[in-house]
């Protein structure tokens, strides 16, 4: 399997391709807006795979944690359509405390179609907020991009 | 909140009605074809519930058990559009063992768009076939439409 | 069919039942956090449609338009989970030029789950924002909530 | 872009590699039933696409077509789980009149999941099947495998 698969890094940026598939799309012709967050999540999930982190581990620790979404802001610039292969590009800008924060684009080209902040919790299985354990943060630091 | 949110059973099929949103369309103008198995799992969740079968209760039970769909066949006859109401109908018609068999059809006013057979199976959370718990078949009996 | 089906509006807020199931969870025992934007789109449709005002209808007209979200700040507080009926709250707070501005709310019980802003644009079918027509304003009008 | 982007011809037998998100499980731990129908249809779009088909050429033709799935029968013999990267394996059988018959397998490195039979219909915009486009035959005639 080509590592392209899970996209790659370059220049502290971890750029994943998507293509758009009759699943994206809306009878209004576009990718339907929610799909977006959707391709933003691969993202996330093919960076922190790339770090070495994976989501059925941190599941699975003594104290299994998971990663949830607090807060978005979403700008929809421009809409993307059947057949169009997208680059999600997804820098984390800050990882402490119980929260990860990231600044994630989506590109058709050269065009901006979406960009977005997100504000990721670390949590245990009731919900509640937990620190980043240590190891983790010692995998993400190398590859993150101070604003 | 009246009861039409659940559906309701008339002559032994359970009917729940279905808005067509965005989320279920796609750019060729009709309803993606996954989005009916959608439609035709909240069926079956609502015809659980009415019979007093909660996905929540057999998830917290002394052995956890869930439902998974083992086999469906399904013809797609005719589309459904954005804004269209559709009807989900539903029938058990046998359960033992593990296994429930159901038929389910979508309609559009007196339109037939979808009809599936469709085998449920009773499993632990490992993935394991359970036999459905006797107070389960008990709820279910008063329901279940012989072929 | 009963009108609960497409909620209805109290104090000029438009309130959604909505039930989760299966295809709104994911593997973390909890809702997908784009499934929210899915609950949220439905809220907003039903309430164009109480208005008065149907995608289809917009889409068929001699200037063919549609909706579009623009932009989405969306703060996800607490999570719901399987089987939970949720109430989707929506106000529009102004509506002029091609653009609409709703807030909206996700609640369990007295609990808020989700709340956002929301820009909607209307486009036609090129993507280019497009005047909301006067006699959209005229329907919506009644049910503004200035902030 | 690798060309593994968009899957490859081993055998005539067409292979897509496809990762599990969070987007495609559900609260049960594994992958949600649907999903495995989203799988497959990027496993014959990407099939077309190799094969010189793509959706917005057809879209776009004098008499415009799209592609539509009349009947399914599928078995879900295991489940997939977050992380997992599966390959969608796809077989077009037949290809003549308004019709396609294509097989699918859903493989967890040797292991089968899912299994289906699908019926496609080419289609015009009013829905009424369409004779397959002789281009399109000639397309697609060296990658049929008879079964």
């Amino acid at each position: 399997m080509s590592t392209t698969q899970g996209g790659r890094f370059a220049n502290g940026v971890h750029q994943l391709p998507v293509r758009i598939y009759y699943e994206d799309t809306d009878f209004s012709g576009v990718v339907y807006h929610a799909s977006y967050l959707r391709f933003m999540e691969r993202g996330r999930t093919e960076y922190l795979r790339l770090s070495g982190v994976d989501h059925k581990a941190l599941l699975q620790g003594d104290m299994p944690l998971a990663f949830a979404v607090r807060r978005m802001q979403i700008d929809f610039a421009r809409p993307a359509r059947i057949d169009d292969l997208l680059s999600v590009q997804t820098r984390f800008v800050s990882a402490r405390g119980a929260r990860i924060e990231a600044h994630q684009s989506i590109l058709h080209g050269e065009e901006l179609l979406v960009s977005a902040e997100v504000q990721i919790a670390c949590i245990d299985l009731e919900g509640r907020p937990r620190r980043l354990p240590k190891p983790l943060l010692l995998l993400l630091e190398p590859f993150l991009v101070g604003q």
